[in-house]
């Protein structure tokens, strides 16, 4: 068995040692006779790993006690229609900072629902750039701010969090939620995919602050109430319980790395590995302004587009995969989630500079 | 390593087959260098095992050509919701036969969106029957006639497809699908969770005719949209990969048995075996009348409710697990699902006659 270094914006490569540990127990967690996958989610084994993932996922974020947790399905992208159905209440408008694919999304999606503002864009960088906040422009009769912490496409990411000048302050953290510490407090809802430094697909952290609950609209499912899954523990029907096995896996991972902080200074250090060596090339080239470059996907294209291909057959035929970047942007892209070994992105720059000095 | 008989009614018991190749598959899924749960859902990989699963259920239930089948997220319980606002189009109304708790709840989400008239009910009989389908009362206005073909709490299975009188019929197969053969071109849609008959929990399959797509109300969420995920395959968001892989392993291990053929034999079998037990005894009672009896779900009551603890905790010990009853109709149920060996049932039937034996 070799394994590949996997590039991938999502879903992503995850710890080895998360997998090994899920393949030890695939047919029997822990004497339980059971494959966690094979275990009523209502059982008092299931509700041992349930009870635990909230509980690792809290001390790792210090998630305040009026916060609510949960679980769902559908992925970050069901949300962008749930998140207005849930929080508008009596309001008609919510603002939304457009800086890449991910929040362009968002804000179409919630036009079904509300008058969707845009109050910032940097759609006129291309998408390179994020938005000065001094000049957004934050309608205070909207029921929220939403902004996409990290652009998996267009490769930025904030730097701080914004101010939302006292509109609860909703973020898609999909592609960087526990990269780096946070100060929840800041927000009023969080959300993000399990898929990308969480663990496998199918589950849907949504953080939520007590206060915004109860707004809910009856046109949305029960099970996607935030108020009424949270009576609910997330199991108003049958969760993804085995990718919610798997999310404890990574968050124990977390964990024994040192947690967020610890995360934070690896991903720096990867990520400025990468990107000097990009700025330090003639073939590479990232068009992200520095301040607003992501740590988690890194955006490059080849200063010669006809050598994309070989480019790509060289790095898979070197162990170094999915680094096709989008197709709405081109060229190539890194992805280097917490899970992304250093000895990942040491491997990527050396076969690029090789790749460089040969062509 | 001890396997135990696990009779949870989903989450449920697997084949041990699909499991050990998920544990060996795990960190390198066929030489890849990745597990499946890291995989681009856009790349060859993945897609290869999405256009696997998909031939693979079409040849299984001799889906038509005219039928699209979509794997969605969200579970049965989003689709009680979503079913209405995709069918309804112009039409005010719908019909449903309830037959249990969860066709009680599908009504009820139902009326969020639509007059849900109910057509026939069996709860006189505290859903112990199925209703005599020539006393149904079809509205021809209506846009669907809806009905649960088994009723995992009840222990109430339809033994054929009802007559809709031309309406589409939109079938709730979560707890029998795959389980006996039933001819697709007798439905509408047909829809089930794949934590029961299918696999692990994460995958809602919908199996839908082309002409009953186009008809979605744009409240939906594009990832609920029968008409948008049909057209992107499933993948308008990141699917729940995983899940789809081991749905996968287990439409395969259903093939290796024979199809769904031969697990209606077993299921035959199986089924009369405890349900023969439990008529011979006095200490066991079940209430369904005969010709409704579940194959999937066999409830049964002790004679004296003070047993119940100890039956249970012997049970246990003797590696039989997950036999309580829903709270609602108390007693035990042994959910016996395609993955329950004939093994289990038998040694549950010896269990059952031991304990009678001494108490």
């Amino acid at each position: 068995m070799t394994r590949i270094f996997n590039f991938s914006a999502g879903p992503s490569t995850l710890p080895e040692a998360v997998l090994q540990q899920a393949r030890d127990e695939m047919l029997d967690w822990r004497g339980s006779g059971m494959s966690v996958m094979e275990m009523s989610h209502r059982g008092k084994q299931f509700m041992s790993i349930a009870a635990e993932l909230e509980a690792d996922l809290r001390a790792l974020m210090s998630i305040p006690e009026n916060y609510r947790v949960l679980f769902l399905q559908g992925g970050a992208s069901a949300q962008f229609s749930f998140i207005p159905q849930n929080l508008l209440g009596d309001k008609t408008k919510a603002c939304y900072v457009k800086t890449g694919a991910w929040s362009e999304k968002a804000i179409k999606d919630a036009q079904s629902y509300c008058d969707a503002i845009v109050s910032a864009s940097s759609e006129d960088s291309n998408f390179t750039t994020i938005p000065n906040v001094a000049d957004w422009k934050i309608d205070l009769e909207a029921a929220y701010l939403h902004c996409t912490s990290n652009e998996t496409i267009h490769g930025v990411e904030f730097n701080t969090t914004p101010d939302a000048k006292g509109l609860p302050l909703v973020c898609d953290m999909s592609s960087n939620i526990l990269s780096r510490p946070i100060d929840v407090n800041e927000f009023g809802l969080i959300y993000a995919g399990s898929q990308k430094n969480m663990g496998a697909a199918g589950v849907t952290v949504v953080i939520v602050r007590d206060d915004l609950l109860g707004k809910c609209s009856k046109l949305v499912p029960p099970v996607f109430n935030y108020a009424e899954q949270t009576k609910n523990q997330s199991m108003l029907n049958t969760p993804t319980t085995y990718s919610w096995y798997l999310m404890g896996l990574v968050l124990k991972w977390l964990q024994a790395q040192g947690g967020v902080a610890a995360m934070e200074q690896r991903n720096i250090a990867k990520s400025a590995k990468l990107y000097q060596a990009i700025d330090a090339s003639t073939l590479y080239r990232n068009p992200v302004e520095i301040v607003s470059r992501s740590r988690m996907n890194v955006p490059f294209i080849l200063a010669n587009e006809a050598l994309d291909k070989e480019f790509l057959t060289a790095a898979e035929a070197a162990g170094l995969n999915e680094l096709k970047g989008h197709r709405s942007v081109g060229g190539m892209r890194a992805s280097i989630y917490n899970a992304m070994p250093e000895s990942g992105v040491d491997t990527l720059v050396s076969f690029m500079q090789e790749f460089e000095r040969t062509h």
